[in-house]
């Protein structure tokens, strides 16, 4: 093969397929790829989750992954978000003529790494390379889907007046790694991207706690936009204590140095759990016994939209309750802080 | 909303709200879709179809058809050709900054028909606004699961020798329609894209001769290039007739003219279809009972790779048979003839 992408390669003729079998269904093997249809036939529950993610981040590599990894986290993690069991994944390449070969295998070596430690497999896929200049270097698309696992399935309408609100982690660091990447910027701490697949440690939470009401995991647009989206949907208050948040101190010294804010940071590691308060403590025990949700704290609590004395006045609406005793709305992203983060 | 898309469309914030429920809950809806989940909880049989494509057709508008339709068309068929019942869909549109939003709702609003017509619900979704230059106007993701309504189910692999080789129809349409689109060339007879849904027309098929052993939309690479995929993975010759295969005179004199060749074009909405013998009137009968399937032909036969007096040496190879009694091998899609084709 050439040690470059060619417009041939997503030809679907002779140079697509040596392309498929020399380096996809090498990183990617499984049954069903190797039957190399158009398609996979699956067998599910008969209730599964899916969902969809475009993925374009730039740099394609940054410290703490690359764009091969983090479309199958950031599409697996949703797909566990809806209280599933993330099962299978297709993948879409579209590439830009001339990405260097070995980019391109080390982004589909650290895909199908992704996939192997999510336990999921890449049943199918497409790949289609443009004229130099009609896309930048890599997007790719993954969608997802999983066997949901409990009944009903957390969802983003289900918080309710008295949940506890916890994070399992950090918050932040994808969003200040790519940023500080893109603009060359280095920190005395590394700052490496949180981008992991969540679906184990979600799972174990669901066995356990059947009845969790919302799993989110707070990516563009960072944890006050995903905290909105819920008060929105779920027609409630979230209040959050500002004291309470986990954010890095090196994220916290880049945030301020740039003039970000962490909570609307993309994460691609962390998420939300909203749950009865009676089970949060439990919830807590089996995120910090994973690695992935050693930091996990308690933020805050779901209350009624129309509580006497609240911030707001219908509606869904978030409220950050500051060190000092004050309140403030948090609101959703109005613009793009950061165009291409995922 | 502004009169061009602006990258805070993307950003999963405030603006990237008022697009998603000012246009695409509007052109989509659907009961599931309305849940505004990062994904969607969905019943399906328990034996499911899944297939994924990325459209990047350029020009996004061709005659015949526009970059919506034929996300939809070319997953739907992919599904449907694994035997299945088209069910829901995901859509990742991938978008340039700049792209006139008069462009995008004719976009989504072609998208969202197409998927009416096929009787699917496109139940999740993903934008990404790219800077401008990083992305050539749009390009989108399309994934589809179907509930598969035969076992086994058609596949690639299937093709037995003795079986019959049909098409449902007229050969190059699609190809010829957008090179001609590029090119600035009219015809005399203007050349549309043949881009359909073909779900229904297959599930006719499957539902009175569950034994069709292969279905194949001949999409990029075209017929020679699917039936060269077909043999290899089947161990098998398949032998067509040349003077058998439907091409329109337009088609026809379009090509000459170009120096293409119909049967390396590119197809949107039609089939192959390869199953028994016995079976081969009835199902011809079916297809032209549909406006789809109107030009259906028999155009060849599956015979066993060590066939003696075969040109083949062995592997899968396809023969063509030609008017004056000649057999020449038709191989692979070497390069690639037009790329951005679908």
């Amino acid at each position: 093969m050439s040690d470059k992408v060619l417009l041939d390669y997503g030809s679907g003729g002779k140079a697509s397929q040596r392309l498929i079998s020399e380096l996809f269904m090498r990183c990617f093997d499984n049954p069903e790829l190797r039957r190399m249809n158009d398609g996979a036939v699956l067998s599910v529950s008969g209730r599964i989750a899916m969902s969809t993610d475009t993925f374009t981040v730039d740099p394609p590599f940054f410290p703490g992954g690359d764009i091969g990894a983090l479309a199958v986290h950031g599409t697996v993690n949703d797909v566990a978000m809806m209280g599933a069991v993330p099962r299978y994944l297709t993948c879409g390449f579209l590439i830009e003529e001339g990405l260097p070969m070995s980019d391109l295998e080390r982004i589909v070596e650290s895909t199908g790494k992704a996939a192997r430690e999510a336990g999921v497999w890449i049943v199918t896929g497409d790949t289609k390379v443009v004229p130099r200049g009609a896309a930048d270097k890599i997007f790719i698309n993954t969608t997802g889907i999983g066997d949901v696992i409990v009944d009903p399935a957390p969802a983003g309408d289900r918080a309710t007046a008295g949940d506890a609100i916890l994070v399992s982690g950090t918050l932040g660091d994808h969003g200040l790694a790519i940023l500080s990447t893109r603009q060359g910027l280095s920190f005395d701490t590394p700052i490496l991207s949180d981008c992991a697949n969540l679906n184990h440690v979600i799972e174990k939470l669901l066995r356990q706690l059947p009845d969790i009401h919302v799993l989110r995991d707070p990516t563009r647009g960072g944890l006050a936009t995903t905290l909105n989206e819920i008060a929105l949907s779920s027609g409630v208050t979230c209040e959050i204590e500002e004291d309470a948040i986990p954010v890095k101190p090196e994220v916290r010294g880049g945030c301020s140095f740039l003039g970000l804010d962490p909570l609307y940071l993309a994460n691609e590691g962390k998420f939300l759990c909203i749950l009865p308060e009676a089970e949060a403590e439990a919830a807590l025990a089996i995120m910090r016994a994973d690695p992935l949700g050693r930091d996990a704290k308690r933020i805050g609590t779901v209350t009624p939209t129309d509580k006497p004395g609240s911030l707001s006045g219908g509606g869904g609406r978030v409220i950050l309750k500051t060190g000092l005793g004050g309140k403030r709305m948090l609101g959703m992203l109005e613009g793009e802080q950061l165009p291409r983060i995922c």
